[in-house]
Protein backbone atom coordinates (compact mmCIF):
# COMPACT_ATOMS: atom_id res chain seq x y z
CA UNK A 1 0.00 0.00 0.00
CA UNK A 2 1.06 3.45 -0.47
CA UNK A 3 0.19 5.92 2.19
CA UNK A 4 0.38 9.62 1.56
CA UNK A 5 -0.02 12.63 4.15
CA UNK A 6 -1.50 16.13 2.30
CA UNK A 7 -3.30 19.10 3.18
CA UNK A 8 -6.31 19.99 1.69
CA UNK A 9 -9.63 21.62 2.34
CA UNK A 10 -7.93 23.75 5.65
CA UNK A 11 -6.55 20.18 7.11
CA UNK A 12 -3.86 17.29 6.94
CA UNK A 13 -5.18 13.68 5.94
CA UNK A 14 -3.80 10.39 5.52
CA UNK A 15 -4.83 8.48 2.60
CA UNK A 16 -4.30 5.74 -0.10
CA UNK A 17 -2.37 6.24 -3.20
CA UNK A 18 -4.38 3.82 -5.54
CA UNK A 19 -3.12 1.73 -8.08
CA UNK A 20 -4.70 4.34 -10.71
CA UNK A 21 -2.51 7.29 -8.64
CA UNK A 22 -6.02 8.70 -7.26
CA UNK A 23 -5.33 9.96 -3.62
CA UNK A 24 -8.16 8.45 -1.21
CA UNK A 25 -8.36 8.96 2.45
CA UNK A 26 -11.63 8.97 5.32
CA UNK A 27 -13.14 7.02 1.75
CA UNK A 28 -13.33 10.54 -0.16
CA UNK A 29 -10.92 11.28 -3.68
CA UNK A 30 -8.40 13.79 -3.93
CA UNK A 31 -7.10 15.15 -7.13
CA UNK A 32 -3.51 14.79 -6.60
CA UNK A 33 -2.71 18.22 -8.76
CA UNK A 34 -4.12 20.43 -6.13
CA UNK A 35 -2.86 18.73 -2.91
CA UNK A 36 0.06 19.89 -0.83
CA UNK A 37 1.71 16.93 -0.55
CA UNK A 38 3.80 16.70 3.55
CA UNK A 39 6.56 14.40 4.40
CA UNK A 40 5.18 10.67 4.64
CA UNK A 41 5.72 11.02 8.07
CA UNK A 42 4.59 13.51 10.81
CA UNK A 43 6.48 15.94 12.55
CA UNK A 44 8.43 15.29 15.85
CA UNK A 45 10.49 12.64 14.74
CA UNK A 46 14.22 12.07 14.33
CA UNK A 47 15.98 12.03 10.74
CA UNK A 48 18.97 10.12 11.15
CA UNK A 49 21.52 9.88 8.35
CA UNK A 50 24.14 7.59 7.23
CA UNK A 51 27.47 9.42 5.41
CA UNK A 52 29.50 7.58 2.60
CA UNK A 53 27.61 4.52 2.45
CA UNK A 54 27.65 3.36 -0.65
CA UNK A 55 31.48 2.88 -2.03
CA UNK A 56 31.31 3.93 -5.50
CA UNK A 57 30.59 7.64 -3.76
CA UNK A 58 33.25 7.33 -1.02
CA UNK A 59 35.64 6.98 -4.48
CA UNK A 60 33.85 9.67 -6.47
CA UNK A 61 34.55 11.96 -3.22
CA UNK A 62 38.43 10.59 -2.80
CA UNK A 63 37.71 9.32 0.79
CA UNK A 64 38.80 6.18 2.68
CA UNK A 65 35.16 4.46 3.85
CA UNK A 66 34.39 4.93 7.67
CA UNK A 67 35.32 1.93 9.93
CA UNK A 68 31.62 1.86 11.65
CA UNK A 69 28.28 3.80 10.32
CA UNK A 70 28.99 7.73 10.11
CA UNK A 71 25.60 9.30 11.45
CA UNK A 72 23.81 12.52 11.24
CA UNK A 73 21.08 13.82 11.88
CA UNK A 74 18.63 16.03 9.15
CA UNK A 75 16.93 18.09 11.57
CA UNK A 76 12.81 19.02 11.04
CA UNK A 77 13.52 22.71 9.50
CA UNK A 78 14.59 20.57 6.31
CA UNK A 79 12.12 18.33 5.53
CA UNK A 80 9.10 19.46 3.00
CA UNK A 81 7.21 16.98 1.02
CA UNK A 82 6.44 16.17 -2.89
CA UNK A 83 7.01 19.38 -5.05
CA UNK A 84 7.73 21.99 -2.65
CA UNK A 85 10.57 24.38 -3.57
CA UNK A 86 14.50 23.55 -2.32
CA UNK A 87 15.40 26.66 -1.46
CA UNK A 88 18.89 27.77 -2.92
CA UNK A 89 20.43 29.61 -0.08
CA UNK A 90 22.32 33.11 -1.23
CA UNK A 91 26.04 33.32 -1.60
CA UNK A 92 26.08 29.15 -1.70
CA UNK A 93 28.52 28.33 -4.52
CA UNK A 94 28.04 24.69 -4.76
CA UNK A 95 24.58 23.10 -3.71
CA UNK A 96 23.33 19.27 -4.97
CA UNK A 97 20.52 16.75 -4.44
CA UNK A 98 21.40 13.15 -3.14
CA UNK A 99 18.75 9.98 -4.02
CA UNK A 100 18.21 8.04 -0.94
CA UNK A 101 15.88 5.01 0.12
CA UNK A 102 14.46 6.34 3.67
CA UNK A 103 13.31 3.70 6.04
CA UNK A 104 10.55 4.80 8.12
CA UNK A 105 10.18 3.36 11.74
CA UNK A 106 6.76 2.20 12.75
CA UNK A 107 7.63 0.73 16.50
CA UNK A 108 9.81 2.20 19.21
CA UNK A 109 12.55 0.10 20.15
CA UNK A 110 15.89 -0.35 21.64
CA UNK A 111 18.81 -2.73 21.65
CA UNK A 112 17.15 -4.32 18.10
CA UNK A 113 18.85 -7.83 17.18
CA UNK A 114 19.50 -7.26 13.04
CA UNK A 115 17.19 -10.51 12.66
CA UNK A 116 14.10 -8.46 14.41
CA UNK A 117 15.20 -5.65 12.30
CA UNK A 118 12.54 -5.60 9.48
CA UNK A 119 9.63 -5.82 12.48
CA UNK A 120 10.06 -2.11 13.27
CA UNK A 121 10.28 -0.96 9.96
CA UNK A 122 6.78 0.98 8.80
CA UNK A 123 7.37 1.58 4.84
CA UNK A 124 10.08 2.98 2.62
CA UNK A 125 10.60 6.65 0.89
CA UNK A 126 12.46 8.15 -0.94
CA UNK A 127 14.38 10.86 0.16
CA UNK A 128 16.92 14.12 -1.04
CA UNK A 129 19.52 14.77 1.16
CA UNK A 130 19.97 18.03 -0.53
CA UNK A 131 23.61 19.57 0.59
CA UNK A 132 25.82 22.73 -0.12
CA UNK A 133 29.40 21.44 -0.23
CA UNK A 134 30.87 24.56 0.19
CA UNK A 135 30.22 23.48 4.11
CA UNK A 136 30.73 19.97 4.08
CA UNK A 137 34.50 20.16 4.89
CA UNK A 138 34.59 16.63 6.62
CA UNK A 139 32.77 14.17 4.90
CA UNK A 140 32.06 12.11 7.68
CA UNK A 141 30.60 14.16 9.63
CA UNK A 142 29.01 16.97 7.36
CA UNK A 143 28.01 20.12 9.93
CA UNK A 144 24.60 21.57 10.50
CA UNK A 145 25.28 24.30 8.19
CA UNK A 146 25.87 21.70 4.97
CA UNK A 147 22.92 19.30 5.37
CA UNK A 148 20.06 21.31 7.63
CA UNK A 149 19.23 24.74 6.37
CA UNK A 150 15.76 25.09 5.62
CA UNK A 151 14.20 22.99 3.09
CA UNK A 152 17.14 20.46 2.39
CA UNK A 153 15.54 17.56 3.19
CA UNK A 154 12.29 16.64 0.73
CA UNK A 155 10.89 13.74 1.67
CA UNK A 156 8.10 11.14 -0.43
CA UNK A 157 6.11 11.34 -2.31
CA UNK A 158 4.33 8.85 -0.17
CA UNK A 159 5.45 5.86 2.35
CA UNK A 160 5.26 2.19 0.39
CA UNK A 161 4.16 -0.45 3.26
CA UNK A 162 6.88 -3.11 3.89
CA UNK A 163 4.66 -5.88 1.61
CA UNK A 164 5.34 -4.14 -1.19
CA UNK A 165 8.68 -4.41 -0.67
CA UNK A 166 10.07 -7.44 -0.78
CA UNK A 167 13.92 -6.43 -0.84
CA UNK A 168 14.79 -3.59 -0.26
CA UNK A 169 18.23 -4.35 -1.10
CA UNK A 170 17.19 -4.87 -4.59
CA UNK A 171 15.79 -1.37 -5.82
CA UNK A 172 17.54 0.41 -8.51
CA UNK A 173 17.72 4.45 -7.87
CA UNK A 174 18.29 7.91 -10.33
CA UNK A 175 18.67 11.14 -9.60
CA UNK A 176 18.21 13.00 -12.64
CA UNK A 177 18.43 17.13 -12.76
CA UNK A 178 15.88 18.85 -15.72
CA UNK A 179 15.46 15.13 -17.03
CA UNK A 180 19.24 14.55 -17.84
CA UNK A 181 20.42 11.50 -15.45
CA UNK A 182 23.02 12.59 -12.78
CA UNK A 183 22.83 9.60 -9.89
CA UNK A 184 22.37 6.13 -10.88
CA UNK A 185 22.90 3.92 -8.25
CA UNK A 186 21.47 0.29 -6.48
CA UNK A 187 20.47 -0.56 -2.77
CA UNK A 188 22.39 -3.54 -3.29
CA UNK A 189 25.55 -1.91 -3.07
CA UNK A 190 24.80 -0.06 0.11
CA UNK A 191 27.73 -0.87 2.74
CA UNK A 192 25.88 -0.83 5.77
CA UNK A 193 22.44 -2.56 5.28
CA UNK A 194 19.33 -1.71 6.90
CA UNK A 195 19.35 -4.45 9.69
CA UNK A 196 22.55 -4.07 10.97
CA UNK A 197 21.89 0.12 10.50
CA UNK A 198 18.75 -0.30 12.58
CA UNK A 199 20.76 -2.87 15.39
CA UNK A 200 23.83 -0.29 15.50
CA UNK A 201 21.55 2.74 15.75
CA UNK A 202 19.20 1.10 18.25
CA UNK A 203 22.15 -0.13 20.21
CA UNK A 204 22.71 3.77 21.57
CA UNK A 205 19.51 5.36 20.45
CA UNK A 206 15.34 4.88 20.98
CA UNK A 207 14.20 4.44 17.60
CA UNK A 208 10.09 5.85 17.43
CA UNK A 209 7.47 5.89 14.92
CA UNK A 210 8.08 8.07 11.95
CA UNK A 211 11.79 8.39 12.79
CA UNK A 212 13.34 8.04 9.32
CA UNK A 213 17.23 6.12 8.57
CA UNK A 214 18.39 7.72 5.52
CA UNK A 215 20.65 4.92 3.86
CA UNK A 216 23.24 6.74 1.99
CA UNK A 217 23.41 8.16 -1.61
CA UNK A 218 25.37 6.34 -4.78
CA UNK A 219 27.95 8.33 -6.73
CA UNK A 220 27.16 10.53 -9.38
CA UNK A 221 26.73 14.11 -7.66
CA UNK A 222 25.78 16.89 -9.76
CA UNK A 223 25.60 21.00 -8.70
CA UNK A 224 21.71 22.15 -9.44
CA UNK A 225 20.80 25.66 -9.86
CA UNK A 226 18.05 27.94 -8.82
CA UNK A 227 15.24 26.85 -12.17
CA UNK A 228 16.31 23.31 -12.23
CA UNK A 229 14.01 20.66 -11.50
CA UNK A 230 15.41 16.99 -9.61
CA UNK A 231 13.29 13.92 -10.02
CA UNK A 232 14.72 11.33 -7.79
CA UNK A 233 13.07 7.37 -8.61
CA UNK A 234 13.57 4.43 -6.59
CA UNK A 235 12.04 1.22 -8.06
CA UNK A 236 8.77 -0.15 -6.39
CA UNK A 237 8.01 3.39 -4.42
CA UNK A 238 7.76 6.19 -6.70
CA UNK A 239 9.83 9.42 -8.06
CA UNK A 240 9.51 12.69 -5.73
CA UNK A 241 10.25 15.30 -7.81
CA UNK A 242 11.23 19.21 -6.09
CA UNK A 243 12.37 22.35 -8.31
CA UNK A 244 14.76 24.55 -6.32
CA UNK A 245 14.32 28.04 -6.34
CA UNK A 246 16.30 31.37 -5.41
CA UNK A 247 15.82 32.06 -1.16
CA UNK A 248 13.58 35.03 -1.48
CA UNK A 249 14.18 38.39 -1.57
CA UNK A 250 11.95 39.29 1.41
CA UNK A 251 13.11 36.26 3.77
CA UNK A 252 16.96 37.65 3.06
CA UNK A 253 16.55 41.13 3.23
CA UNK A 254 14.48 41.59 6.36
CA UNK A 255 14.12 38.42 8.11
CA UNK A 256 11.31 37.22 10.19
CA UNK A 257 10.04 36.66 13.80
CA UNK A 258 6.32 35.45 13.86
CA UNK A 259 3.62 36.01 16.74
CA UNK A 260 3.75 33.70 19.97
CA UNK A 261 2.39 30.70 19.42
CA UNK B 1 8.71 33.76 36.69
CA UNK B 2 9.62 30.33 36.41
CA UNK B 3 7.81 27.79 34.56
CA UNK B 4 8.10 23.59 35.25
CA UNK B 5 6.79 21.23 32.80
CA UNK B 6 5.94 17.93 35.02
CA UNK B 7 3.55 15.04 35.29
CA UNK B 8 1.26 14.09 37.67
CA UNK B 9 -2.22 13.11 38.33
CA UNK B 10 -1.88 11.24 34.69
CA UNK B 11 -1.44 14.24 32.87
CA UNK B 12 1.47 16.60 31.97
CA UNK B 13 1.25 19.99 33.69
CA UNK B 14 2.88 23.41 32.90
CA UNK B 15 2.90 25.33 36.42
CA UNK B 16 5.01 28.12 37.98
CA UNK B 17 7.53 27.89 40.83
CA UNK B 18 6.49 29.81 43.60
CA UNK B 19 9.53 31.79 45.52
CA UNK B 20 8.61 29.68 48.41
CA UNK B 21 9.37 26.60 45.99
CA UNK B 22 5.78 25.42 45.72
CA UNK B 23 4.71 24.25 42.04
CA UNK B 24 0.62 25.44 41.07
CA UNK B 25 -0.69 24.54 37.78
CA UNK B 26 -4.31 25.56 37.45
CA UNK B 27 -4.82 26.60 40.68
CA UNK B 28 -3.91 24.00 42.00
CA UNK B 29 -0.37 23.07 44.13
CA UNK B 30 1.66 20.26 43.63
CA UNK B 31 4.44 18.48 45.86
CA UNK B 32 7.40 19.04 43.97
CA UNK B 33 8.92 15.89 45.93
CA UNK B 34 5.50 13.35 44.07
CA UNK B 35 5.52 14.94 40.74
CA UNK B 36 7.49 13.38 37.71
CA UNK B 37 9.90 16.48 35.92
CA UNK B 38 9.77 17.20 32.50
CA UNK B 39 12.25 18.97 29.98
CA UNK B 40 10.89 22.32 30.39
CA UNK B 41 10.00 22.83 26.61
CA UNK B 42 7.36 20.38 24.83
CA UNK B 43 8.69 17.46 22.40
CA UNK B 44 8.98 17.84 19.05
CA UNK B 45 11.74 20.83 18.97
CA UNK B 46 15.04 21.12 17.82
CA UNK B 47 17.85 21.22 20.27
CA UNK B 48 21.37 22.85 18.55
CA UNK B 49 24.41 22.16 20.50
CA UNK B 50 27.43 24.77 20.58
CA UNK B 51 31.31 22.78 20.62
CA UNK B 52 33.86 24.92 21.88
CA UNK B 53 32.39 28.24 23.00
CA UNK B 54 34.57 28.66 26.28
CA UNK B 55 38.29 29.73 25.55
CA UNK B 56 39.15 27.81 28.55
CA UNK B 57 37.51 24.63 27.68
CA UNK B 58 39.15 24.37 24.34
CA UNK B 59 42.54 25.35 25.89
CA UNK B 60 42.06 22.19 28.81
CA UNK B 61 41.29 19.96 25.69
CA UNK B 62 44.23 21.16 23.51
CA UNK B 63 42.14 22.05 20.24
CA UNK B 64 42.33 25.42 18.23
CA UNK B 65 39.13 27.68 18.90
CA UNK B 66 36.52 27.04 15.88
CA UNK B 67 36.30 29.92 13.39
CA UNK B 68 32.44 30.24 13.30
CA UNK B 69 30.19 28.71 15.85
CA UNK B 70 30.32 24.47 15.74
CA UNK B 71 26.83 23.63 15.85
CA UNK B 72 25.72 19.70 16.55
CA UNK B 73 22.13 18.42 17.39
CA UNK B 74 21.05 16.87 20.16
CA UNK B 75 18.39 14.80 19.15
CA UNK B 76 14.86 13.94 21.11
CA UNK B 77 15.86 10.81 22.35
CA UNK B 78 18.47 12.87 25.04
CA UNK B 79 16.20 15.04 26.78
CA UNK B 80 15.25 13.95 30.05
CA UNK B 81 13.49 15.93 33.52
CA UNK B 82 15.46 17.77 36.59
CA UNK B 83 15.98 14.40 38.66
CA UNK B 84 15.76 11.72 35.96
CA UNK B 85 18.51 8.88 35.82
CA UNK B 86 21.10 9.25 33.42
CA UNK B 87 21.86 5.68 32.18
CA UNK B 88 25.59 4.65 31.65
CA UNK B 89 25.79 2.96 28.58
CA UNK B 90 27.66 -0.54 29.00
CA UNK B 91 31.52 -1.07 27.93
CA UNK B 92 31.77 3.62 27.96
CA UNK B 93 34.68 4.05 29.50
CA UNK B 94 34.46 8.08 30.14
CA UNK B 95 31.50 9.38 30.26
CA UNK B 96 30.85 12.85 31.97
CA UNK B 97 28.77 15.68 32.10
CA UNK B 98 28.70 19.30 30.87
CA UNK B 99 26.85 22.43 32.44
CA UNK B 100 25.47 24.37 29.69
CA UNK B 101 23.22 27.65 29.93
CA UNK B 102 20.13 26.77 27.93
CA UNK B 103 18.28 29.16 25.54
CA UNK B 104 14.76 28.33 25.06
CA UNK B 105 13.45 30.05 21.50
CA UNK B 106 10.01 31.66 21.82
CA UNK B 107 9.02 32.47 18.19
CA UNK B 108 9.15 31.30 15.21
CA UNK B 109 12.02 33.05 13.53
CA UNK B 110 14.40 33.49 10.50
CA UNK B 111 17.01 35.92 9.54
CA UNK B 112 17.05 37.45 12.66
CA UNK B 113 19.62 40.45 13.65
CA UNK B 114 21.89 40.27 16.44
CA UNK B 115 19.85 43.53 17.85
CA UNK B 116 16.64 41.83 17.81
CA UNK B 117 17.40 38.22 19.00
CA UNK B 118 15.98 39.08 22.54
CA UNK B 119 13.49 39.22 21.20
CA UNK B 120 12.96 35.39 20.01
CA UNK B 121 13.83 34.08 23.45
CA UNK B 122 11.21 32.50 25.92
CA UNK B 123 13.81 31.65 28.73
CA UNK B 124 16.51 29.90 30.30
CA UNK B 125 17.45 26.65 31.51
CA UNK B 126 20.16 24.54 32.82
CA UNK B 127 21.32 21.79 30.22
CA UNK B 128 23.44 18.78 31.04
CA UNK B 129 25.26 17.92 27.85
CA UNK B 130 26.31 14.47 28.47
CA UNK B 131 29.28 13.25 26.75
CA UNK B 132 30.65 9.34 26.13
CA UNK B 133 34.42 10.49 25.16
CA UNK B 134 35.12 7.09 24.14
CA UNK B 135 33.68 8.54 20.68
CA UNK B 136 34.31 12.26 20.33
CA UNK B 137 36.94 11.77 17.75
CA UNK B 138 36.59 15.27 16.25
CA UNK B 139 35.68 18.08 19.05
CA UNK B 140 34.26 20.12 16.39
CA UNK B 141 31.91 17.92 15.43
CA UNK B 142 31.23 15.45 17.75
CA UNK B 143 29.33 12.26 16.57
CA UNK B 144 25.63 11.13 17.26
CA UNK B 145 26.96 8.30 19.09
CA UNK B 146 28.89 10.65 21.62
CA UNK B 147 26.27 13.44 22.45
CA UNK B 148 22.99 11.74 21.53
CA UNK B 149 22.56 8.11 22.99
CA UNK B 150 19.00 8.22 25.12
CA UNK B 151 19.53 9.95 28.51
CA UNK B 152 22.24 12.52 27.90
CA UNK B 153 20.51 15.68 27.54
CA UNK B 154 18.69 16.30 30.34
CA UNK B 155 17.24 19.82 31.14
CA UNK B 156 15.70 21.92 33.90
CA UNK B 157 14.95 22.25 36.29
CA UNK B 158 12.52 24.82 34.88
CA UNK B 159 12.22 27.49 32.40
CA UNK B 160 13.10 31.17 33.74
CA UNK B 161 11.71 34.44 31.76
CA UNK B 162 14.25 36.66 30.70
CA UNK B 163 12.52 39.54 32.90
CA UNK B 164 14.11 37.65 35.56
CA UNK B 165 17.89 37.59 33.53
CA UNK B 166 18.34 40.88 32.51
CA UNK B 167 21.69 39.89 31.47
CA UNK B 168 22.55 36.03 30.41
CA UNK B 169 26.33 36.70 29.88
CA UNK B 170 26.60 37.66 33.46
CA UNK B 171 25.61 34.26 35.37
CA UNK B 172 27.92 32.20 37.19
CA UNK B 173 27.86 28.19 36.70
CA UNK B 174 29.25 25.13 38.02
CA UNK B 175 28.79 21.40 37.88
CA UNK B 176 29.31 19.37 41.23
CA UNK B 177 29.80 15.44 41.35
CA UNK B 178 28.88 13.86 44.74
CA UNK B 179 29.06 17.28 45.77
CA UNK B 180 32.42 18.05 44.91
CA UNK B 181 33.06 21.33 42.75
CA UNK B 182 34.40 19.59 39.41
CA UNK B 183 33.40 22.61 36.56
CA UNK B 184 32.89 26.07 37.29
CA UNK B 185 32.35 28.81 35.20
CA UNK B 186 31.21 32.18 34.20
CA UNK B 187 28.61 33.02 31.07
CA UNK B 188 30.49 36.06 30.44
CA UNK B 189 33.43 34.29 29.02
CA UNK B 190 31.24 33.24 26.03
CA UNK B 191 33.01 33.13 22.66
CA UNK B 192 30.26 33.64 20.44
CA UNK B 193 27.23 35.35 22.54
CA UNK B 194 23.84 34.40 22.55
CA UNK B 195 22.77 37.70 19.75
CA UNK B 196 25.14 36.18 17.66
CA UNK B 197 24.47 32.79 17.88
CA UNK B 198 20.50 33.40 17.21
CA UNK B 199 21.93 35.44 14.15
CA UNK B 200 23.94 32.93 12.48
CA UNK B 201 21.93 29.94 13.14
CA UNK B 202 18.70 31.51 11.84
CA UNK B 203 20.37 32.41 9.07
CA UNK B 204 20.06 29.21 7.58
CA UNK B 205 17.58 27.85 9.81
CA UNK B 206 13.92 28.37 10.94
CA UNK B 207 13.70 28.66 14.81
CA UNK B 208 10.79 27.32 16.25
CA UNK B 209 9.28 28.16 19.57
CA UNK B 210 10.76 25.13 22.01
CA UNK B 211 13.96 24.91 20.53
CA UNK B 212 16.72 25.35 22.13
CA UNK B 213 20.18 26.01 21.82
CA UNK B 214 23.02 24.52 24.43
CA UNK B 215 25.40 27.48 24.59
CA UNK B 216 28.43 25.29 25.17
CA UNK B 217 30.43 24.79 28.48
CA UNK B 218 33.14 25.74 30.09
CA UNK B 219 36.49 23.76 31.62
CA UNK B 220 36.63 21.62 34.11
CA UNK B 221 35.64 18.11 32.60
CA UNK B 222 35.51 15.23 34.88
CA UNK B 223 34.46 11.69 34.21
CA UNK B 224 31.18 10.25 36.01
CA UNK B 225 30.15 6.76 37.04
CA UNK B 226 26.74 4.90 37.92
CA UNK B 227 25.80 5.99 41.82
CA UNK B 228 27.28 9.51 41.10
CA UNK B 229 25.12 12.38 41.35
CA UNK B 230 25.35 15.56 38.92
CA UNK B 231 24.77 18.44 40.54
CA UNK B 232 24.11 21.69 37.99
CA UNK B 233 23.78 25.28 39.44
CA UNK B 234 23.63 28.90 37.28
CA UNK B 235 23.06 31.84 39.01
CA UNK B 236 19.66 32.78 38.64
CA UNK B 237 18.09 29.89 37.03
CA UNK B 238 18.69 27.16 39.72
CA UNK B 239 19.82 23.75 40.40
CA UNK B 240 19.49 20.92 37.95
CA UNK B 241 20.56 17.28 39.46
CA UNK B 242 20.37 13.44 37.81
CA UNK B 243 22.02 10.62 39.12
CA UNK B 244 24.02 8.37 37.03
CA UNK B 245 22.83 4.73 36.60
CA UNK B 246 23.93 1.74 34.66
CA UNK B 247 22.12 0.69 31.97
CA UNK B 248 19.64 -1.82 32.53
CA UNK B 249 20.27 -4.96 31.99
CA UNK B 250 16.69 -6.39 30.76
CA UNK B 251 17.27 -3.76 27.98
CA UNK B 252 20.98 -4.43 27.35
CA UNK B 253 20.36 -8.11 26.89
CA UNK B 254 16.98 -8.89 25.54
CA UNK B 255 15.86 -5.27 23.78
CA UNK B 256 13.09 -4.05 23.38
CA UNK B 257 10.16 -3.49 20.45
CA UNK B 258 6.89 -1.96 21.55
CA UNK B 259 3.68 -1.88 19.47
CA UNK B 260 2.58 0.20 16.90
CA UNK B 261 1.61 3.94 17.92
Amino acid sequence: MRIARFAAEGRVWEGEVTPEGRLVADGRAFDPERVVWLPPVPPGGKAIGLALNYREHAEELEVALPEEPALFLKPSNTWIGHRAPVRYPKGVKVLHGEVELVVIIGRRCRHVRPEEAWEVIAGYTIGNDVTARDFVGNFYRPPVRAKGQDTFGPMGPWRVTPDEIPDPHNLAMRLYVNGRLAQEGHTSRMIHRIPELIAYISSFMTLEPGDTLWTGTPRGIVPVQPGDVMRLEIEGIGVLENPVVEEELSLASAGFVSGWT
